[in-house]
């Protein structure tokens, strides 16, 4: 597993300093500033600069969409991974108008084997996951496996050129899988966490609910305390393979020095999955966006971020990180190319 | 005066349609469906798309900085002028960042002549406002020529490949002109619309909002009832002349079928004027961003805007503007790009 160094403090504090030097009042450029200071620690250097970005769209079955808790069906997840590579999904023009290349990572899509296709990484560890209400949904073999097809998915894109990585997810059923992880890794009840997906009834909605309460309760009783068990064998009961998978696109991007992007919450599951693995991870997440699934906000406190879109999205496949890297651009080449008081010969207030 | 023709209601209806059998769960887009589905009426079609932005800084000097009202000297609106001409402000970098050219509008720097430049468009009408606690702040057939010097500039960038269009501002003073300015068009007390501009302490905020109070005694002297007098004499009383060019480049731009983006505080005083002289510009508009700057929410919802980005920017140069460029484009993408359920042969839920 990727092994994540912490950025160099040292940097941080340069940045700083020269964005206060800039041609503009202190702080006037909000929340632009402190993540072009951030982006400077995780490139060890004053002028930071991104230029292509990629996001690997993982994709996965759900055991547990035989409880009928999703408002699609599962024929649905191979569908899509069709559509993404026939450049038909939100994700595919999203990417194109904010500068991103998409992978689409089969970590463990049910059905036939997908045609060969040069954006398709086909990693497939296993047809979908278990019912996480009767049996694990993977052995931590399997999500071992997973990681790691996450992790060669963001080797392939950094090695083809991305600057920025993101993770997606395609998966029916899987803000199940993510509110039964998230509660189990921040010890929170099921209640907290769980939302309506991408848009189930109220019964469905009870439903769901009641399968994440039973999930947490039978990994419980194998591992004991969800919240202070291996966090990989709280993600091998729990699922999904493409959450897991999402953990290891940002631990590969991250050790290769890469700033990496969260989106909505089965993604931000696996970016608090990676982050219980290798903590120095924060230091390179940015949050894309808020989404609207109430599980996300507890995410991102528990990781400490601030999203940079506000969109009321919940669409999934990475469109909401994707959107925020035209901000993160910016937002480090404002620190790169801006010149300073003294440069531009303009007075000081 | 260009005229703005009404959207085509028809286009709306079409594409929301549209917007609704594409692959993914109706709404799952969030703020982009809608924004989509207005850049669709805007260019009168079901797959709307933009290229190249652009954005015409306005540049200008206020007469009222001899009231102590700013943190920064007037000299450093000439001083910025020429540090976007040497591309080292922050707007250069974030246009880069976003795909946007920036023009440079002299409509009213007071101090020597600019060199000429490729990105410099010279057209000052005088050399600053006068004090606007004391005097007009430019004669009406001056703040004709202001709106025009806008007009003829947005004029330029659609001839050289704009797509969508944003109008930044730089001016020393310009956000005690801009609360008189949008106190006066919208019947609002100085005390809801004069804020801190970019960071004066308590005492030159007080003399600020005297300057307002006082500023809006004269002209409604001059001119009775503010909100109902002609926008244009209002406009010229209170000023700046890069606000009344702002307002100009909206219009322009509208005129010629673009989507057009406000930015903060002045620049969207421009915008209500723009909006008081043809209503229909309201159709065209898009918020780019959420000021800090307290008089901006009041604008946002006189206008019935909500802001695409809140990063708690105040820097004004159309910063936040271009910043929100790469949103629309993707809005417009997944519109023009995405593939529906039936030609994707995706199941619907």
């Amino acid at each position: 597993m990727s092994r994540v160094p912490p950025v160099d403090r040292e940097f941080l504090d340069r940045a700083r300093a020269r964005q206060d030097r800039l041609t503009k009042p202190p702080g006037s450029l909000g929340r632009l500033e402190e993540a072009g200071v951030r982006l400077a620690a995780i490139q060890r250097t004053e002028r930071p600069r991104l230029g292509p970005g990629a996001v690997v769209v993982a994709a996965a079955d759900h055991g547990v969409t035989a409880e009928g808790v999703s408002a699609y069906p599962a024929e649905v997840t191979p569908q899509m991974v069709l559509n993404f590579l026939a450049g038909g999904a939100a994700i595919n023009q999203i990417a194109r108008a904010a500068g991103a290349e998409v992978y689409v990572l089969d970590v463990g899509v049910n059905g036939p084997e997908f045609p060969a296709h040069e954006r398709l990484i086909p990693a497939r560890v296993r047809p979908g996951t278990g019912n996480l209400v009767r049996e694990p949904a993977m052995s931590p073999a399997e999500a071992m496996a997973a990681l790691q097809a996450g992790e060669n998915a963001a080797r392939r894109a950094v090695s083809e050129g991305a600057t920025l990585l993101a993770a997606g997810d395609m998966g029916i059923g899987n803000t199940t899988a993510a509110a039964a992880l998230t509660a189990a890794l921040l010890g929170l009840p099921a209640s907290e966490v769980t939302g309506r997906g991408t848009g189930v009834d109220d019964a469905a909605y009870a439903r769901k609910l009641a399968v994440v309460e039973r999930a947490l309760a039978r990994a419980a009783a194998e591992l004991g305390d969800l919240a202070k068990a291996d966090p990989l064998d709280v993600a091998a009961q729990l699922g999904g393979l493409e959450i897991v998978a999402a953990a290891g696109v940002f631990l590969a991007a991250a050790a290769a020095g890469l700033p990496v992007v969260t989106d909505g919450f089965p993604v931000t599951a696996g970016a608090l999955l990676a982050a219980r693995l290798e903590p120095n991870l924060k230091d390179y997440l940015f949050a894309g966006h808020r989404s609207v699934e109430p599980g996300h906000a507890r995410q991102l406190e528990a990781l400490g971020l601030e999203p940079l879109l506000d969109l009321e999205l919940r669409l999934g496949e990475g469109t909401g990180a994707v959107l925020a890297f035209p901000v993160l651009r910016a937002a480090a080449a404002v620190l790169a190319g801006m010149a300073t008081f003294d440069e531009a010969g303009v007075s000081e207030g």
